[in-house]
């Protein structure tokens, strides 16, 4: 019964692609602990890159730069 | 002072029912280990369907089939 | 197929209290929005008071003072 | 390497407020523990009034009557 | 640069077990989003039996019936 | 009436430590968005090095590397 928490800058990611992350972080619980899929919860969150900080500075301003 | 953040699916809560979900979170910390209600803070996040998963899929992909 | 989360200072509270918020918060969830108590998930973080801050201090300095 | 999460009410807070932030959360990391600011990394929620509890009711609610 | 959370029960995980989520969940994101490994944080938790709720009823209840 | 949630690895910070990360996030609250610091709440996680992971690795094993 997992509960995992993804943060991802708000950047394009399509509902396919999410499928894949709830998918994949899914099956690594079941086959290295063992857990339950039916009852493993994956809530992913897109974050403005206003709202997103690292090394001191937004990722807008990051990207602004080219990084 | 107890922090409580309850995570569901956006799927057409109203502000009335949010609102329940605030009172009913701080009276049960008041109830049950006699908390200051003055300083119980409660937040609510909405999660598109897309971004929620239970059982490997996203809560979209289940809607779809009708769970 | 909710996700709450509630985090309170670590001052004793009991497995038998902790068992009634996790009822609690589950029966609101179903009450207010119809939710599917099975998939509903209650996860309670004790916090040591030296971790906690309110009004720009420390709880364990506020319980030094009798707040 | 430290995760900060803000959540503030979604108020109006401007890029430039949130970048002030994200540098002071990340200096304050760097100078109390000499955390590795390339590391540090700031996650800002903003939150719906509706969506944000306090003393039991929503922060609208709280607003509607000049608080 | 993303941020993940894993809660899992407090019931054993090995360093070396808890080394592979970490592993396989940041080459998740690298494989499917082209994330930046270096900046890719990966935060478990283990909570209590007592503190994890699932049903209505503490994790620790349910083992105690065989679930 | 901000909630901060701030996260670093179980590696010796002192009280005095937490209490002037608790301050300086409060002031920076106050002093950028003009919060209320009586209704601020941090919250300080010390997180164990086996259960942080960053470059794909646990910071267990960067430790013992040097890093």
């Amino acid at each position: 019964m997992p509960y995992v928490n993804i943060k991802i800058t708000r950047e394009g990611a399509t509902a396919a692609q999410k499928a894949e992350l709830i998918k994949g972080v899914t099956d690594l619980l079941v086959n290295v602990l063992g857990k339950n899929p039916a009852t493993t919860v994956v809530v992913i969150d897109e974050v403005d890159t206003d709202n997103w900080g690292i090394g001191g500075e937004s990722v807008t301003t990051r990207r602004r730069r080219g990084q």
